[in-house]
């Protein structure tokens, strides 16, 4: 099974450097979440967040196209997950929240997201005294995300 | 509301650095799950897998406790949200997977988890050609964990 050709090219291999890593200490790698549309995680996450796509894997025994996003190789990256047989909506529980994604131009982001069609389910708060201004919003898949406004440097 | 003293100092503050923080790009910051007992879960990441304790919240108008834990605060973290008024165990949805952990020697803190009693779930196994050996189990609310061997720099 195949999704066809992604219209995203990924120069780099997320697995050729993970296998290849050399490091004596332990390292946070990745979150992995189970997607249905590759389309349109590849979408909301590349185009609408601007990550870039490190890594795609068809997974045949486990049926399976695994997709490694994010913002750097060395940075924590999401894996996302589309199991070829699924064919319902994944039910989400209250045990996980978020992903969190500093940016730095948050008014941007958002304008951005909404103009795919990304409704923003909390607009810009600030949370606790000093805090950068958050906005809340989910993903293709109804994964809650919080973008977070940086300072640009 | 107080969970008392952690024993675990923390010496970098996140917030602090989160709040100062310069880029102009986007970055990934954090995945933030829901516990239910704060001493379990700082002693399965701190004592276990070799985490340090970045920050530490009471968000008073949440009634909520919030952890941030790592390996570096250039790194992805984990947020662990422990809310006050929740009794019972969170239910796991089958959409989340899990987060990767790569270590430079998986056998040593597979032994060490053990020992603290943590059953490993799936011993570790090649997943797929050329990829270094992965482990799998759970952490104190039940969220999985993959621990990859990564080479020793």
């Amino acid at each position: 099974m195949s999704y066809g050709a992604t219209p995203y090219p990924y120069p780099m291999n997320y697995r050729s450097w993970l296998y290849q890593m050399k490091s004596s200490q332990p390292r946070f790698l990745h979150t992995a979440l189970r997607i249905r549309n590759v389309g349109a995680s590849l979408g909301f996450y590349i185009d609408g967040l601007g990550m870039t796509l490190l890594d795609r894997v068809e997974i045949e025994s486990a049926r399976a196209t695994a997709m490694f996003l994010g913002y750097g190789i060395n940075e924590g990256l999401l894996e996302l997950v589309r199991f070829w047989d699924q064919d319902q909506p994944y039910q989400h529980s209250p045990g996980y929240i978020h992903a969190a994604i500093g940016v730095p131009d948050l008014k941007a982001i958002l304008d951005r997201l909404q103009t795919m069609g990304v409704k923003i389910t909390r607009s810009p708060v600030v949370m606790t005294q000093g805090a950068p201004a958050a906005a809340f919003l989910h993903d293709p898949d109804g994964y809650e995300l919080e973008i977070v406004q940086t300072h640009n440097g």
